[in-house]
């Protein structure tokens, strides 16, 4: 859960981190160090702030079967990556809010004070 | 190898990711999906742009062996993230420049066009 319940907002170059920021931060990159979970985290992503992705929409651009899929989609989901809704026979998938931009603070070098970009 | 040869600056939310590009990426975040590996890229990242770190100083802070933690940088190396140099009875490791800044931006949501944040 990055920069949430984990101590908020570490730098990954700002100073050692610790061994239990390390613990939490590498279960979200390893859910994201998967070809297929990258994608599906891109197909949901590129929705937009607010948008959602049904899981009939996601599985045919995979030759992979849905429960591989939903697999996947429940790694997402447990990094506090995605969250979902059951509605009616489908299941729909959104980024949870906010997550992406935390994740790529981490992994921006601070800007030396007075830096001009 | 982020941002250099697989194809320039990719954007997770900006379109669905092509197969290559999340193989590519997804060997990145793979190799910081580990507690011990991103401890080690946070102990070199912490030196700052262009510094760098001797093994015999990342070693120490491990309960893990000198080969243990010379295969979790060899990861690293392989991944893009990091480069090293012998010199005389110790390896040098450091950041490769822009790296995690590309990686971040890969995360960064596109702004929309006239947003004021």
């Amino acid at each position: 859960m990055i920069g949430q319940d984990a101590g908020c907002c570490p730098v990954l170059s700002a100073a050692p981190l610790g061994e239990d920021q390390a613990a939490e931060l590498a279960k979200v990159f390893k859910a994201l160090g998967d070809p297929v979970r990258l994608r599906l985290m891109s197909m949901i992503a590129s929705r937009g702030e607010g948008g959602e992705v049904c899981v009939c929409e996601l599985t045919p651009a995979f030759d992979l079967s849905q429960p591989t899929i939903s697999h996947h989609l429940k790694l997402l989901r447990q990094a506090g990556l995605i969250d979902c809704e059951r509605r009616g026979t489908w299941v729909y998938y959104w980024v949870l809010p906010g997550v992406l931009d935390r994740l790529a603070a981490f992994l921006t070098a601070p800007q030396p004070a007075g830096a001009g970009a």
